[in-house]
Protein backbone atom coordinates (compact mmCIF):
# COMPACT_ATOMS: atom_id res chain seq x y z
CA UNK A 1 0.00 0.00 0.00
CA UNK A 2 2.12 2.29 1.15
CA UNK A 3 5.43 3.67 0.03
CA UNK A 4 9.24 2.98 0.79
CA UNK A 5 10.43 4.38 3.87
CA UNK A 6 13.61 5.20 3.53
CA UNK A 7 17.00 7.93 4.89
CA UNK A 8 19.48 9.82 2.81
CA UNK A 9 21.99 11.72 4.89
CA UNK A 10 25.51 12.70 3.74
CA UNK A 11 28.63 11.31 6.29
CA UNK A 12 31.92 11.91 6.29
CA UNK A 13 34.73 8.54 5.45
CA UNK A 14 34.77 8.43 8.86
CA UNK A 15 31.56 8.01 9.95
CA UNK A 16 30.09 11.80 11.31
CA UNK A 17 27.05 13.33 9.46
CA UNK A 18 27.67 16.53 11.99
CA UNK A 19 30.65 18.12 13.05
CA UNK A 20 31.22 18.57 16.81
CA UNK A 21 27.79 19.99 18.30
CA UNK A 22 27.71 24.32 18.61
CA UNK A 23 24.69 25.47 20.35
CA UNK A 24 22.11 26.41 17.31
CA UNK A 25 21.43 29.96 18.51
CA UNK A 26 25.46 30.61 17.82
CA UNK A 27 24.56 29.88 14.25
CA UNK A 28 21.68 30.55 13.21
CA UNK A 29 19.65 32.57 16.10
CA UNK A 30 19.16 36.54 15.95
CA UNK A 31 22.70 37.04 17.74
CA UNK A 32 24.39 34.35 16.57
CA UNK A 33 28.10 34.68 16.45
CA UNK A 34 29.73 33.70 13.01
CA UNK A 35 33.17 34.83 14.62
CA UNK A 36 33.19 32.37 17.48
CA UNK A 37 36.21 30.04 16.69
CA UNK A 38 33.90 26.77 17.29
CA UNK A 39 31.18 28.41 14.95
CA UNK A 40 33.56 29.16 12.17
CA UNK A 41 35.22 25.34 13.08
CA UNK A 42 31.27 24.14 12.61
CA UNK A 43 30.57 26.39 9.21
CA UNK A 44 33.76 25.06 7.54
CA UNK A 45 33.28 21.73 8.38
CA UNK A 46 29.80 21.76 7.35
CA UNK A 47 30.45 23.36 4.08
CA UNK A 48 33.20 21.05 3.10
CA UNK A 49 31.04 17.73 4.08
CA UNK A 50 27.96 19.14 1.73
CA UNK A 51 30.11 20.81 -0.71
CA UNK A 52 28.52 18.85 -3.43
CA UNK A 53 25.67 20.05 -2.05
CA UNK A 54 25.38 23.77 -1.76
CA UNK A 55 25.87 24.96 -5.90
CA UNK A 56 23.22 22.74 -7.45
CA UNK A 57 20.86 24.40 -8.85
CA UNK A 58 17.64 22.62 -6.90
CA UNK A 59 19.64 22.91 -3.57
CA UNK A 60 19.75 26.59 -4.09
CA UNK A 61 16.00 27.06 -5.62
CA UNK A 62 14.64 24.93 -2.89
CA UNK A 63 16.44 27.04 0.11
CA UNK A 64 15.80 30.31 -1.68
CA UNK A 65 19.31 31.09 -1.99
CA UNK A 66 19.45 32.37 -5.64
CA UNK A 67 18.75 31.24 -9.09
CA UNK A 68 20.86 29.17 -11.14
CA UNK A 69 23.49 26.78 -10.60
CA UNK A 70 25.11 23.20 -11.47
CA UNK A 71 22.75 20.81 -13.17
CA UNK A 72 25.06 17.98 -13.02
CA UNK A 73 24.49 14.45 -11.98
CA UNK A 74 24.50 15.46 -7.96
CA UNK A 75 21.48 17.88 -8.84
CA UNK A 76 19.60 15.14 -10.82
CA UNK A 77 19.79 12.97 -7.79
CA UNK A 78 18.98 15.93 -5.06
CA UNK A 79 15.59 16.45 -6.94
CA UNK A 80 15.10 12.86 -7.43
CA UNK A 81 14.92 12.32 -3.81
CA UNK A 82 12.91 15.52 -3.54
CA UNK A 83 10.49 14.11 -5.60
CA UNK A 84 9.80 10.64 -4.15
CA UNK A 85 9.10 12.30 -1.20
CA UNK A 86 5.55 12.58 0.00
CA UNK A 87 6.14 13.48 3.65
CA UNK A 88 8.61 13.94 6.06
CA UNK A 89 9.53 12.68 9.53
CA UNK A 90 12.51 14.59 12.13
CA UNK A 91 13.53 14.89 15.33
CA UNK A 92 12.76 18.15 17.71
CA UNK A 93 16.17 18.99 17.53
CA UNK A 94 16.54 19.23 13.49
CA UNK A 95 13.34 20.44 13.35
CA UNK A 96 14.60 23.57 16.46
CA UNK A 97 17.54 24.40 14.34
CA UNK A 98 15.88 24.09 10.53
CA UNK A 99 13.06 26.55 12.14
CA UNK A 100 16.17 29.01 12.69
CA UNK A 101 17.86 28.28 9.27
CA UNK A 102 15.22 27.62 6.63
CA UNK A 103 13.54 30.06 4.54
CA UNK A 104 10.11 31.17 5.40
CA UNK A 105 8.92 29.18 2.40
CA UNK A 106 10.73 25.51 4.02
CA UNK A 107 12.26 23.12 1.56
CA UNK A 108 9.88 20.59 2.09
CA UNK A 109 6.78 21.38 0.16
CA UNK A 110 4.99 17.99 2.14
CA UNK A 111 3.58 17.16 5.20
CA UNK A 112 6.70 16.82 8.24
CA UNK A 113 5.97 14.88 11.45
CA UNK A 114 7.81 16.26 14.19
CA UNK A 115 8.51 13.39 16.83
CA UNK A 116 8.66 16.09 20.21
CA UNK A 117 7.34 15.79 23.13
CA UNK A 118 6.17 19.80 22.62
CA UNK A 119 2.71 20.15 22.66
CA UNK A 120 1.96 22.64 19.24
CA UNK A 121 -0.87 23.38 16.49
CA UNK A 122 0.12 22.04 13.47
CA UNK A 123 2.55 24.77 11.50
CA UNK A 124 1.63 25.58 7.77
CA UNK A 125 3.89 27.39 6.39
CA UNK A 126 4.16 28.89 2.29
CA UNK A 127 4.91 27.02 -0.24
CA UNK A 128 2.98 23.44 1.03
CA UNK A 129 5.23 22.87 3.89
CA UNK A 130 3.16 22.08 7.02
CA UNK A 131 4.58 20.84 10.63
CA UNK A 132 2.80 18.75 12.69
CA UNK A 133 3.90 17.76 16.10
CA UNK A 134 3.97 14.38 17.21
CA UNK A 135 3.96 13.48 20.87
CA UNK A 136 3.25 9.77 20.97
CA UNK A 137 6.76 8.25 19.37
CA UNK A 138 7.99 7.41 16.55
CA UNK A 139 5.60 4.36 15.18
CA UNK A 140 2.77 7.15 15.57
CA UNK A 141 4.70 9.88 13.68
CA UNK A 142 5.50 7.21 10.75
CA UNK A 143 2.13 6.10 10.40
CA UNK A 144 0.63 9.64 9.78
CA UNK A 145 3.12 9.97 7.81
CA UNK A 146 2.56 7.09 5.71
CA UNK A 147 -0.93 8.24 5.25
CA UNK A 148 0.25 11.70 3.96
CA UNK A 149 2.61 10.56 1.86
CA UNK A 150 0.17 8.30 -0.50
CA UNK A 151 1.72 6.92 -2.96
CA UNK A 152 5.03 8.64 -2.72
CA UNK A 153 7.81 7.44 -0.20
CA UNK A 154 8.51 8.61 3.70
CA UNK A 155 12.18 10.30 4.43
CA UNK A 156 12.91 10.04 7.88
CA UNK A 157 14.93 13.04 7.73
CA UNK A 158 17.22 13.38 10.74
CA UNK A 159 19.04 13.62 12.70
CA UNK A 160 21.17 11.04 13.60
CA UNK A 161 19.08 9.92 16.62
CA UNK A 162 15.65 9.59 15.05
CA UNK A 163 16.97 7.81 12.14
CA UNK A 164 18.40 4.78 14.53
CA UNK A 165 15.34 5.00 16.32
CA UNK A 166 13.86 4.03 13.17
CA UNK A 167 16.59 2.22 12.12
CA UNK A 168 16.64 -0.49 15.16
CA UNK A 169 12.60 -0.87 15.13
CA UNK A 170 13.28 -2.13 12.03
CA UNK A 171 10.72 0.90 10.35
CA UNK A 172 13.68 1.49 7.35
CA UNK A 173 13.32 -0.19 4.04
CA UNK A 174 16.24 1.32 2.37
CA UNK A 175 18.77 4.49 3.15
CA UNK A 176 21.36 6.27 1.08
CA UNK A 177 25.03 7.76 2.43
CA UNK A 178 26.29 9.90 0.41
CA UNK A 179 29.96 9.68 1.50
CA UNK A 180 32.01 12.44 1.06
CA UNK A 181 35.68 13.12 0.85
CA UNK A 182 36.22 14.27 4.28
CA UNK A 183 37.45 13.45 7.99
CA UNK A 184 36.04 15.13 11.21
CA UNK A 185 37.67 13.28 13.69
CA UNK A 186 34.94 14.51 16.00
CA UNK A 187 31.02 14.98 15.55
CA UNK A 188 28.06 13.17 15.30
CA UNK A 189 28.15 9.62 14.53
CA UNK A 190 25.20 8.08 12.15
CA UNK A 191 25.63 4.71 13.53
CA UNK A 192 26.84 5.28 16.99
CA UNK A 193 23.78 3.67 18.75
CA UNK A 194 23.03 1.30 16.05
CA UNK A 195 21.69 -2.25 17.15
CA UNK A 196 24.01 -3.95 15.06
CA UNK A 197 22.70 -7.43 15.46
CA UNK A 198 19.12 -7.02 14.48
CA UNK A 199 20.15 -5.35 11.01
CA UNK A 200 21.49 -7.13 7.52
CA UNK A 201 21.78 -4.75 4.44
CA UNK A 202 22.05 -5.75 0.96
CA UNK A 203 23.93 -3.69 -1.22
CA UNK A 204 21.44 -1.96 -4.25
CA UNK A 205 23.37 0.56 -5.80
CA UNK A 206 26.63 2.27 -5.79
CA UNK A 207 27.01 5.63 -7.70
CA UNK A 208 30.32 8.03 -7.99
CA UNK A 209 29.98 11.45 -9.17
CA UNK A 210 33.26 12.68 -9.46
CA UNK A 211 33.82 13.76 -5.78
CA UNK A 212 30.88 11.84 -3.64
CA UNK A 213 29.73 8.39 -3.49
CA UNK A 214 25.91 7.42 -2.91
CA UNK A 215 25.80 4.22 -1.44
CA UNK A 216 22.18 2.47 -1.28
CA UNK A 217 21.45 -0.58 0.80
CA UNK A 218 17.91 -2.27 1.55
CA UNK A 219 17.12 -3.21 5.21
CA UNK A 220 16.76 -6.54 6.67
CA UNK A 221 16.03 -8.13 9.50
CA UNK A 222 18.99 -10.23 10.69
CA UNK A 223 18.00 -14.19 11.35
CA UNK A 224 18.60 -15.39 14.82
CA UNK A 225 22.72 -16.25 14.42
CA UNK B 1 62.23 6.88 -7.34
CA UNK B 2 60.03 4.75 -5.36
CA UNK B 3 56.79 3.73 -6.26
CA UNK B 4 53.78 4.87 -4.30
CA UNK B 5 52.76 4.16 0.00
CA UNK B 6 49.33 2.70 0.35
CA UNK B 7 47.04 0.91 2.47
CA UNK B 8 44.01 -1.15 1.45
CA UNK B 9 41.50 -1.91 4.56
CA UNK B 10 38.31 -3.89 4.46
CA UNK B 11 35.22 -1.49 6.63
CA UNK B 12 32.54 -2.08 8.11
CA UNK B 13 29.81 0.82 7.07
CA UNK B 14 29.76 2.14 10.39
CA UNK B 15 33.46 2.41 9.89
CA UNK B 16 35.09 -0.28 11.99
CA UNK B 17 37.66 -3.17 10.57
CA UNK B 18 37.52 -5.70 12.85
CA UNK B 19 35.40 -6.77 15.66
CA UNK B 20 35.13 -6.20 19.55
CA UNK B 21 38.36 -7.63 20.51
CA UNK B 22 39.58 -11.09 21.12
CA UNK B 23 42.55 -12.40 22.53
CA UNK B 24 44.75 -13.81 19.48
CA UNK B 25 45.57 -17.09 21.04
CA UNK B 26 41.74 -17.84 22.15
CA UNK B 27 41.31 -17.76 18.74
CA UNK B 28 44.76 -19.23 16.76
CA UNK B 29 46.62 -20.30 19.31
CA UNK B 30 47.59 -24.17 19.83
CA UNK B 31 44.81 -24.13 22.65
CA UNK B 32 42.51 -21.97 20.43
CA UNK B 33 38.53 -21.84 21.90
CA UNK B 34 36.92 -22.09 18.78
CA UNK B 35 32.90 -22.72 20.96
CA UNK B 36 33.88 -19.67 23.18
CA UNK B 37 30.83 -17.32 22.45
CA UNK B 38 33.21 -14.27 22.17
CA UNK B 39 35.19 -16.20 19.72
CA UNK B 40 32.49 -17.16 17.46
CA UNK B 41 30.76 -14.10 17.67
CA UNK B 42 34.34 -12.50 16.21
CA UNK B 43 34.57 -15.32 13.53
CA UNK B 44 30.85 -14.67 12.65
CA UNK B 45 31.66 -10.69 12.03
CA UNK B 46 35.03 -11.31 10.74
CA UNK B 47 33.58 -14.06 8.09
CA UNK B 48 31.05 -11.36 7.32
CA UNK B 49 33.20 -8.56 6.79
CA UNK B 50 35.38 -10.33 4.46
CA UNK B 51 32.50 -12.38 2.72
CA UNK B 52 33.80 -11.20 -0.90
CA UNK B 53 37.24 -12.23 -0.22
CA UNK B 54 37.07 -15.53 1.37
CA UNK B 55 35.95 -17.37 -1.57
CA UNK B 56 38.59 -15.48 -4.50
CA UNK B 57 40.38 -17.65 -6.18
CA UNK B 58 43.66 -15.14 -5.08
CA UNK B 59 43.13 -15.40 -1.70
CA UNK B 60 42.84 -19.18 -1.29
CA UNK B 61 45.80 -20.02 -3.31
CA UNK B 62 47.68 -17.45 -1.07
CA UNK B 63 46.23 -18.72 2.33
CA UNK B 64 46.54 -22.01 1.08
CA UNK B 65 43.24 -22.88 2.10
CA UNK B 66 42.75 -24.92 -1.40
CA UNK B 67 42.64 -24.99 -5.40
CA UNK B 68 39.90 -22.77 -7.18
CA UNK B 69 37.72 -20.20 -6.25
CA UNK B 70 35.84 -17.27 -7.36
CA UNK B 71 37.39 -15.58 -10.53
CA UNK B 72 35.13 -12.44 -10.31
CA UNK B 73 36.29 -8.81 -10.38
CA UNK B 74 36.74 -9.01 -6.96
CA UNK B 75 39.58 -11.80 -6.90
CA UNK B 76 41.19 -9.34 -9.95
CA UNK B 77 41.33 -6.29 -7.63
CA UNK B 78 43.23 -8.68 -4.74
CA UNK B 79 45.30 -10.25 -7.26
CA UNK B 80 46.39 -6.40 -8.56
CA UNK B 81 47.00 -4.95 -4.99
CA UNK B 82 48.97 -8.43 -4.17
CA UNK B 83 51.25 -7.38 -7.74
CA UNK B 84 51.42 -3.65 -7.08
CA UNK B 85 52.97 -4.13 -3.42
CA UNK B 86 56.94 -4.75 -3.48
CA UNK B 87 56.97 -4.35 0.63
CA UNK B 88 54.75 -4.28 3.40
CA UNK B 89 54.84 -2.48 6.65
CA UNK B 90 53.04 -3.42 9.85
CA UNK B 91 52.80 -3.18 13.24
CA UNK B 92 53.87 -5.99 16.46
CA UNK B 93 50.08 -6.73 16.82
CA UNK B 94 48.88 -7.39 13.47
CA UNK B 95 52.47 -9.68 13.18
CA UNK B 96 51.76 -11.66 16.18
CA UNK B 97 48.09 -12.32 15.18
CA UNK B 98 49.46 -13.56 11.84
CA UNK B 99 52.48 -16.07 13.11
CA UNK B 100 49.84 -17.74 14.72
CA UNK B 101 47.24 -17.60 11.96
CA UNK B 102 49.15 -18.00 8.61
CA UNK B 103 50.53 -20.72 6.54
CA UNK B 104 54.14 -21.57 7.00
CA UNK B 105 54.47 -20.35 3.08
CA UNK B 106 53.02 -16.50 4.44
CA UNK B 107 50.78 -14.72 1.99
CA UNK B 108 53.81 -11.54 1.13
CA UNK B 109 55.94 -13.23 -0.60
CA UNK B 110 58.12 -9.89 -0.45
CA UNK B 111 60.21 -8.24 2.39
CA UNK B 112 57.45 -7.31 5.15
CA UNK B 113 58.91 -4.28 8.28
CA UNK B 114 57.56 -5.22 11.12
CA UNK B 115 57.41 -1.74 13.48
CA UNK B 116 57.94 -3.60 17.30
CA UNK B 117 60.16 -2.44 20.14
CA UNK B 118 61.10 -6.47 20.21
CA UNK B 119 64.74 -7.10 18.83
CA UNK B 120 64.54 -10.11 16.66
CA UNK B 121 66.64 -11.65 13.86
CA UNK B 122 65.10 -11.60 9.69
CA UNK B 123 62.51 -14.44 9.88
CA UNK B 124 62.88 -15.78 6.71
CA UNK B 125 59.42 -18.32 5.36
CA UNK B 126 59.79 -20.51 2.27
CA UNK B 127 57.83 -18.56 -0.64
CA UNK B 128 59.66 -15.32 -0.13
CA UNK B 129 58.29 -13.86 2.65
CA UNK B 130 61.13 -12.14 5.00
CA UNK B 131 59.98 -10.47 7.71
CA UNK B 132 62.67 -7.44 9.27
CA UNK B 133 61.96 -6.37 13.02
CA UNK B 134 62.08 -2.93 12.52
CA UNK B 135 63.15 -0.86 16.44
CA UNK B 136 64.02 2.52 15.29
CA UNK B 137 59.88 3.82 14.27
CA UNK B 138 57.85 4.09 11.68
CA UNK B 139 59.69 6.35 9.48
CA UNK B 140 62.88 4.02 9.47
CA UNK B 141 60.85 1.11 8.78
CA UNK B 142 59.11 3.15 5.72
CA UNK B 143 62.51 3.91 4.27
CA UNK B 144 63.68 0.20 4.65
CA UNK B 145 60.37 -0.68 2.30
CA UNK B 146 60.70 1.53 -0.26
CA UNK B 147 63.89 0.41 -0.82
CA UNK B 148 63.11 -2.98 -0.65
CA UNK B 149 60.10 -2.46 -3.18
CA UNK B 150 62.23 -0.57 -5.64
CA UNK B 151 59.96 0.42 -8.78
CA UNK B 152 56.98 -1.20 -6.80
CA UNK B 153 54.28 0.12 -4.23
CA UNK B 154 54.80 0.33 -0.86
CA UNK B 155 51.99 -1.36 1.69
CA UNK B 156 51.01 -0.45 5.25
CA UNK B 157 49.13 -3.51 5.55
CA UNK B 158 48.09 -3.09 9.34
CA UNK B 159 46.48 -2.52 12.05
CA UNK B 160 44.39 0.45 12.72
CA UNK B 161 47.05 2.02 14.86
CA UNK B 162 49.84 1.61 12.46
CA UNK B 163 47.82 2.85 9.94
CA UNK B 164 46.85 5.97 11.79
CA UNK B 165 50.60 6.51 12.25
CA UNK B 166 51.43 7.08 8.83
CA UNK B 167 48.39 8.63 8.04
CA UNK B 168 49.11 11.46 10.87
CA UNK B 169 52.49 11.94 9.89
CA UNK B 170 51.86 12.75 6.49
CA UNK B 171 53.38 9.60 5.10
CA UNK B 172 50.27 7.67 2.88
CA UNK B 173 49.85 9.11 -1.01
CA UNK B 174 46.76 7.15 -1.63
CA UNK B 175 44.83 4.63 0.26
CA UNK B 176 41.52 2.74 -1.22
CA UNK B 177 38.93 0.76 1.84
CA UNK B 178 36.66 -1.82 0.94
CA UNK B 179 33.34 -1.00 2.28
CA UNK B 180 31.96 -4.07 3.12
CA UNK B 181 27.52 -4.01 3.93
CA UNK B 182 27.74 -5.06 7.24
CA UNK B 183 27.53 -2.84 10.80
CA UNK B 184 29.27 -3.84 13.85
CA UNK B 185 28.51 -1.68 16.24
CA UNK B 186 31.54 -1.98 18.06
CA UNK B 187 35.19 -3.18 17.50
CA UNK B 188 38.21 -1.50 16.02
CA UNK B 189 37.75 1.87 14.09
CA UNK B 190 39.79 2.53 11.52
CA UNK B 191 40.39 6.58 11.48
CA UNK B 192 39.52 6.98 15.59
CA UNK B 193 42.69 8.82 15.73
CA UNK B 194 42.69 10.64 12.67
CA UNK B 195 44.01 14.60 12.64
CA UNK B 196 41.52 15.41 10.50
CA UNK B 197 42.68 19.03 10.49
CA UNK B 198 46.02 17.71 8.56
CA UNK B 199 44.49 15.60 5.69
CA UNK B 200 42.38 16.47 2.89
CA UNK B 201 41.35 13.92 0.71
CA UNK B 202 41.46 13.59 -3.12
CA UNK B 203 38.88 10.93 -4.72
CA UNK B 204 40.76 9.13 -7.29
CA UNK B 205 37.91 6.15 -7.64
CA UNK B 206 35.04 4.21 -6.71
CA UNK B 207 34.05 0.68 -8.27
CA UNK B 208 30.62 -1.36 -7.06
CA UNK B 209 31.26 -5.04 -7.97
CA UNK B 210 27.80 -6.03 -6.72
CA UNK B 211 28.30 -6.88 -2.87
CA UNK B 212 31.28 -4.26 -1.35
CA UNK B 213 32.15 -1.04 -2.72
CA UNK B 214 35.86 0.34 -3.39
CA UNK B 215 36.70 3.77 -2.49
CA UNK B 216 40.29 5.40 -3.72
CA UNK B 217 41.39 8.84 -2.36
CA UNK B 218 45.30 10.40 -2.72
CA UNK B 219 46.12 12.25 0.31
CA UNK B 220 47.27 15.70 0.56
CA UNK B 221 48.39 18.25 3.26
CA UNK B 222 45.52 20.33 4.52
CA UNK B 223 46.20 23.94 3.91
CA UNK B 224 46.42 25.72 7.11
CA UNK B 225 42.41 26.89 7.16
Amino acid sequence: MAGTVFFHVTMSLDGFIAPAEVPVEDMFGPERKPDDPAVRRWMAQWGELHQTTFPQRFFRENLKLGEGGAENRDNEISQATFERTGASVMGKRMFDGGELAWPEEAPFHTPVFVVTHTEREPWERPGGTTFHFVNDGIESALKQAREAAGERDVRIAGGATTILEYLNAGLIDEFTITVSPVLFGTGTRLFDEVNADRIALEPRDTEFTGRVTYLTYAVHEREAG
